[in-house]
């Protein structure tokens, strides 16, 4: 029986020891040896393995035989509700029995309370098997825990302080129905107009005279849109300032909708309405659908105007997932290339033993270790972070050591999860493309499903956000964090500096080098962003260039040579992080270091690359793009 | 109305004079005046521009509307022949009564006497608006020409040497069934075991008592392979040492076979089978068929075991219709992303002012440039090239200096081709995704017509020889060419350095300094191919080189270091060609600079990049390679 869990040497590493397991049962298991909780650490750890392990063989023997006619059937629309392939059907049925979608719900509302983390490595499993499937089956789960977050964020779950044990929470009726398999919920955000501009967002949410709220407005591009629940952002207040982009941002409120309305007897009335699925290049299998809300009631989600700081949260979470999803999809690329170059021969040998192949097969496989570390690294983090903040509110008393932690976890998931979105899912579209080429011929015909790969891969850098956007907010968070700290940002470059000339440690030199490239371009970008403004500050203290600098922004222009490098800052960035990753792996595990040594070897001219091409390109087509904003501001009057 | 052809700028540049029309009308049309001929080379030139524009409107109006239904629809199978979307048969049959399909065979043979060099620019036109529809309509016109040209080679065609009018032609009957549109050929070589490597083909061709041919073999993959008429590749002599990659291919020997056979009453019965159209992930309008030949009835084209050199010959036009095809595709990207980021607003602005996506758009634009001017430079040398050896053939005269510019014309066009079917295949598919991403979740839509972009482009890198057959061409030419001549190569870097140091066109030094990068990668490749033997030759006179070079070679490892980096050399020989030819055309005119300046501002970091990486990785991979070698070796005895 395959399985694809034990397969994977990488992802058993994690499993074993590349994760700091006990960080996280400490804060997700509080009493072991009581009730129906593990005896001990190792217990939880076993018992976690052996989830993965049954979601392993799961995932090769009862989805990835499905994937080719779950893509060849897709769904479609019919008589107003959405018909799924009848493998599809079949799957999640047997994810209902395998009582899957409980696995991170705390014990007392029925699920098995396991690490959320645990929720992320089953998401690159089930994507290695099919995207549609993991796509859908995330909407289950993901959702379930979704509502119960918020409504912990919103103050309406009680915590027994002690026990850390839920006794009510808001939603409890929806959760449950999900868990047991029998419902599932969506994320509405985007509108015809509206896409990476949430600004711009148009539906509306009113409330009547009692107190009730109503959202009414279209949303499109919604994965598993015909679900039963629905997060939806809709506009409360009013729009301000239009020349601010972030002005509409604080008139969005968090809404989560029923999709039926049931009289006494139990009689459905469906109030979103699903105007059409749409036909998508792949994932054909998970709809993606078009929505029309009309007068629905909703429930409002913590405060009006709290919509956007609500849905970030939901945001990270799903940005982490497509890392990990895209993760799957890699994986399945890799191998299947692996196989065919294993197999079919060319002038006398397996293609695996020509070069370019075998180039092409071990950078896809240092790539997907390399995302792994990311992804691993940022899940781990985010949970640290949000279940300590969880834990926090339910205690009501203050923890300045919690609170540094949180605010420790916090800055290390919100560095990893746009970098880790950004190059997962671009990677993803490369592997597919690889794999497709390394097939030949037999890789553009869709009954070797390799050409699947690429069409369920290209949605990956779109959806939860570009790349573009992921890159935006990375360039967005270091240029920021530079100007917030200066003295920090000074002492690192020489920390730096000082590793790469004076380290023992080869590999760490070799890191360092990298770590300096990025910290030039970063510096590069500080300098050109605001050459005049900078100028301006050299006679003051540095302890006051962050508000003296921050004054009179035009925001239009004075970023602009950061927003026209942020994707190659984000791709350096990145470089950055893995090595730094794969460098504290190799430290703890020496066995790590042949990863990190193949990563190097392409990340090192890659780097000197992308440092090269912020430093000396742009400058003409910065030109033309500000005498266009002359132009369009001229014509505006 | 639209037109694909008078809404380019940049194809308008090489109708008017970017394009050395003189040389190609005094190799074609050699009676002005006389006849139906051209009274002068400036009416043939208009005659040439008008024929395109036509056909750009043709492409605009009458083609590109019915791009999506024919992908929609695609090809099937039906009672063993293959049924093809109604809106590919209607546009076929509209090509037909434009007469099109003639448009470069001689006139005596019915045809309009156009260069080859438009039939290349009309692949692009037509590409742009549905790559289906120009691949199905190449095997029309472009089999026509194979057929001529094939015949003239083997000598069946007579040509009166003063006129150079075609009096007879082996082919002639097919050549009028094809050009009135009624029939079309395909190209069948390609079989289940055996794809980039040609010597492992195993369809034979056999002779009976009376010297008739007969093909028997399976055929796979191959375009408009319900075709009339096959040019199929057999083998006719037994291979010779297996352990010789190139041993079988002087046994193959090139067959035209007809599909049908009629008999007196006009009776058609189907002797070529198509066993199967593949389910493709674009290019649906276009079938690819598995054939089997039972003892078709063959005529052999040219001497037995001279197969692989006239599949050559074809396989070389194919190769760089495939460079013309891709950038009608990279055309499409760039204005279906160009439309809509001009459009869409986002952050208070068109996001085509949004420095990421005005990068986007000014590389796409850019690189096709690029594209289209490797592209012009190597139809135009290889039409001469062969116009001119079919000339030498048909006067039967030595000719001193046609030799020498026949020679010359080669070598450009040969140094060209793979470049080109590399970089345009491979930049078609990248700004596919491009444009892709540009539209956002739109993209990803079937509906909006990106995404069949994606899905059409990806066949390109791997037709007609994949991306990797193209590199390791590029790199055996390349540094063959630099053992055959070595004192020539160490005189080019001499004089690269001293323009690089001392020339006073910026411009030039810039290209000067990329020529730098590649020659320095051609040396450290060379050097690391075979250190030991260099070493060997240094007390020998250069003269001798060459021979001592060559011997004692061991093909599987001798190589192993520049078939590793070959991709990457062959990217650096892209830039460095694209360099040379934009320098001249702006030395030429001078309003030309622009696009090199642009192209130059990104190919620097590249070069810089690729030579980086040629020289400072790969060295554990070949280790590991050359270890499983050993153990093969150790394992076969």
């Amino acid at each position: 029986m395959a399985n694809f869990v034990k397969d994977n040497e990488d992802l058993g590493y994690y499993l074993d020891r590349g994760i700091d397991w006990d960080s996280l049962l400490e804060i997700n298991e509080t009493r072991f040896g009581e009730g129906a909780a593990f005896s001990d650490p190792e217990e939880a750890k076993q018992v976690y393995r052996d989830m993965l392990e049954m979601m392993g063989e799961f995932a090769a023997d009862e989805v990835a035989p499905h994937s080719l006619a779950i893509d060849e059937v897709g769904v479609h629309l019919k008589d107003g509700e959405v018909v799924q392939p009848d493998a599809m059907n079949h799957v999640m049925e047997r994810i209902r029995e395998l009582e899957i979608h409980g696995m991170c719900l705390p014990r007392e509302l029925g699920g098995m309370n396991a690490p959320f983390l645990m929720y992320l490595i089953n998401t690159e499993v089930l994507a290695r098997a099919d995207v549609s499937v993991m796509a859908h089956h995330g909407f289950h789960g993901g959702m379930a825990l979704a509502m119960l977050l918020l409504s912990i964020r919103e103050g309406t779950t009680e915590i027994d302080p002690e026990t850390h044990e839920i006794s009510k929470t808001r939603f409890a009726e929806y959760i449950e129905e999900i868990r047991q398999g029998n419902a599932w919920g969506c994320m509405d955000i985007t509108e015809p107009d509206a896409g990476s501009d949430m600004a711009a967002l148009k539906a509306v949410g009113e409330q009547d005279e009692d107190g009730n709220w109503f959202v009414t407005g279209q949303k499109i591009f919604i994965t598993s849109g015909h679900g039963k629940y629905h997060f939806v952002i809709a506009r409360t207040e009013k729009a301000g300032d239009p020349n601010d982009p972030m002005a509409g941002l604080s008139g969005l409120s968090m809404f989560l909708v029923p999709t039926y309305e049931e009289d006494a007897d139990g009689n459905r009335k469906r109030i979103v309405t699903v105007d059409r699925v749409e036909e998508k290049m792949g994932h054909h299998g998970s709809a993606t659908a078009a929505l029309t809300f009309d007068r629905a009631p909703a429930h409002l989600v913590g405060q009006r105007g709290e919509g956007f700081k609500y849905m970030l949260v939901l945001m990270n979470n799903a940005r982490l997932s497509v890392g990990f999803e895209s993760i799957g999809l890699c994986e399945a690329a890799h191998r299947i290339a692996t196989a065919y170059a294993a197999e079919r021969r060319s002038m006398g040998k397996p293609i695996e033993r020509h070069e370019m192949i075998a180039d092409y097969l071990e950078e896809m496989q240092t790539d997907i270790q390399a995302l792994r570390a990311m992804a691993m690294h940022g899940g781990f983090h985010e949970e640290m972070a949000q279940k300590l903040t969880l834990r926090g509110l339910a205690s009501n008393t203050g923890d300045l050591s919690r609170d540094r932690a949180i605010r420790r976890h916090q800055a290390e998931a919100r560095r990893v999860t746009p970098l880790l979105k950004y190059l997962a899912s671009e990677r993803a579209v490369e592997m597919g493309r690889r794999a497709v080429q390394i097939l030949g011929g037999a890789g553009y015909m869709r009954e070797y499903g390799a050409e699947k790969l690429v069409r369920d891969a290209m949605v990956m850098p779109i959806y939860e956000g570009t790349s573009q956007i992921q890159a935006l907010m990375a360039m967005k968070d270091t240029l920021g964090g530079i100007m917030k700290n200066p003295r920090g940002f000074v002492k690192r470059m020489a920390q730096t500096r000082w590793r790469w000339l004076s380290s023992r440690d080869p590999l760490e030199r070799r890191v360092a080098r990298i770590q300096m490239l990025s910290l030039g371009a970063q510096q590069h970008l500080l300098r050109r962003t605001a050459g005049a403004k900078v100028r301006g500050l050299s006679g003051k203290p540095l302890s006051e260039w962050p508000t003296a600098f921050f004054k009179n922004w035009d925001p239009k222009r004075d970023f602009a040579v950061a927003m026209l490098h942020a994707e190659r800052l984000t791709q350096l960035l990145a470089d950055e992080l893995v090595c730094e990753i794969l460098l504290g792996q190799a430290k703890r595990h020496p066995e790590r270091a042949d990863v990190l040594e193949r990563y190097l070897e392409r990340a090192e001219p890659r780097s000197r690359y992308l440092y090269d091409s912020i430093t000396s390109t742009g400058g003409r087509l910065l030109s033309r793009l500000s005498a266009a904003e002359d132009e369009a501001e001229r014509a505006a009057g």
